[in-house]
């Protein structure tokens, strides 16, 4: 491995998070779309069972295979986890790069990004290869594309784990078969309003589909976003997986979409009143929780889709839900960051941001 | 009693509530300074033993004597509580006209009031009279010149109650001796805010004072308002009491103007983050309830006293104060309104109040 193409964190932060973009296919209720694949070495343990020893040689023939196959692009990132620090571990997990798992690891966990942040592997986490691609909006056939051609590119050079029966071999049972998580992340605000999830979970779960926070297993509601996916990999084509979760969500955002309608028609100053709470809080408040930011970016996101605002735009609500986690925040400050100092200071970017773009 | 005498209530609409003045005495932590006196006419039975017909006698002896003294001004208004609407009695309550009390009784229940509403004569409460002065700010001493001279006009007319040793009789002994209760509305959110009012409360009790809400007697803390009044009516003569109580009161004042100062060098997001959390409220939402209208504009009203902004007076602050009161509201609105409907035109009144008034 050599040092020179492993990477700086701060590198990431000149770019805006990029799922998050300004205009994404799907129309605003799609907030992106991501796929991941589970594959394992065949001549190795799993990362549970493997010595460190055998983790340090995973490391690097995956490292090796990725530089090769130029899969990542020429550009691509490289960060080896026990060599950042917490704020940097929490930059990558806040930009969607990274699982909590990978950055708990002993040694060995590393992963590679792509220039535009789209494609990442994640050595030795769960499995030995976790591929991750995650696209802006409504767009699992072309995330499927790209996830697919990098599986290819690395199965070239990789001998991945596979039993002609059971598909490709995991270390949890849950994702032998195709290795396959889609996931969806979407903006609800009107179903959670009007106490529709629940029932939206239960329906989902019936049909063989999660719904989670926006940071994946165990995380809560936080800005009214969820996280559609698939529960099983086995027994059905890559495709069809894809393509039976596409009409499940395209029926999700009907219905969000026709519930909004619902609010704006017969209750609008329920409506007004979340989406000017929302923007209240966040122009006047002078300290701001992450978990009441989010929260309120989500209403002041709600009121930019409902063409509320002449004078706020989804680009600013964007920037602004990068800006506000924990570790971007403390990036921003120059420094670590105590809770009350990181409340403070982020009520002071969202004050200004929002400012300079012109809101009242 | 002629009817040419009686009022609309409508009449006391046109004028701001007396008591909420833009420039008062005393700074701004003392919004009104109250006192009142309960009197009994000696030849009959208190209103809780007076029959019908004692009841009538009484309302009518007073009014006659209030006519003739022209203690409460030529301009003075008369009102039968009985011939009074739900929304026209609520109205003198919100104006701290009447007390419940007079509102729930059953028959010859009335009030007189000043053109200014800064004296006011409620008949059959209680007690066969309960004198009131209300005056803006810290003015305890004009106050008891005020209602001493009311006193001394109307005994020249009606023979009250009195024991040479016991003073005044009134029917709930702890009225007796001086028939008095001075009471002071202070405005206290920054000892509100760091969690002070029970030992001030605990504090005040020792020394036979009482802290009650901005309604008096089983009101809620609404707004960080507080009446502070004497307990005994005993042993004292009355200007010992206003004496005793005034100290206090400077106390008080120094306190609260202490904290606030210490919030703004130590702690000054706090405080900020109160009052723009208020402001926003205030500013953005579309359904506002009469107790966040309450409290919101009471960190307003913070905000403003602190000098923290340009845009907003304390005119409008007190303007909204008299404004958000569910009768008040209902009689701009020109119609008996229900919960909800109310909460919408709140917030759409002062919505529009601070718009107009140029705030952000």
């Amino acid at each position: 491995m050599s040092e020179k193409n492993f990477y700086n964190v701060d590198d990431l932060l000149n770019n805006p998070v990029n799922f998050l973009a300004d205009s994404a296919p799907g129309g605003p209720v799609v907030i992106s779309s991501r796929i991941r694949l589970a594959r394992n070495l065949s001549e190795f343990n799993f990362p549970t069972a493997a010595s460190a020893d055998e983790s340090k040689v995973i490391t690097e023939s995956v490292l090796t295979a990725l530089e090769r196959s130029r899969a990542l692009g020429s550009e691509a990132r490289k960060f080896m986890i026990e060599q950042l620090d917490e704020l940097d571990r929490e930059i990558l997990f806040e930009r969607h790069l990274v699982s909590r798992e990978l950055l708990a690891g002993g040694s060995y966990e590393a992963v590679c990004v792509s220039a535009d942040e789209s494609l990442s592997v994640m050595i030795n986490e769960e499995d030995h290869l976790r591929m991750q691609v995650i696209l802006p909006g409504f767009q699992l056939h072309q995330a499927w594309q790209r996830i697919d051609k990098l599986d290819d590119q690395l199965s070239c050079e990789l001998d991945f784990a596979y039993d002609p029966v059971l598909g490709y071999l995991t270390c949890c049972p849950s994702n032998l078969g195709t290795g396959l998580r889609v996931s969806v992340m979407l903006h609800l605000p009107a179903l959670t309003m009007t106490r529709q999830i629940k029932q939206l979970e239960r329906g989902l779960g019936k049909l063989g589909l999660t719904v989670r926070g926006m940071f994946g297993e165990g995380s809560e509601n936080l800005g009214n976003f969820y996280q559609i996916s698939n529960q099983s990999t086995l027994g059905e084509s890559e495709t069809e997986i894809i393509e039976r979760l596409s009409k499940v969500i395209d029926e999700v955002i009907n219905h969000e979409e026709s519930v909004r309608g619902q609010l704006l028609q017969h209750d609008r100053n329920r409506l007004l009143d979340a989406v000017g709470r929302s923007y209240g809080l966040l122009r006047h408040s002078y300290i701001l929780s992450s978990k009441e930011a989010f929260n309120s970016l989500s209403g002041l996101r709600l009121g930019v889709d409902m063409k509320m605002f002449n004078s706020v735009n989804i680009h600013t609500v964007n920037e602004l839900f990068t800006a506000i986690s924990p570790a971007h925040l403390q990036k921003k400050a120059g420094r670590v960051l105590d809770n009350q100092e990181r409340d403070v200071f982020r009520s002071e970017v969202v004050r200004s941001q929002l400012k300079l773009n012109g809101a009242l």
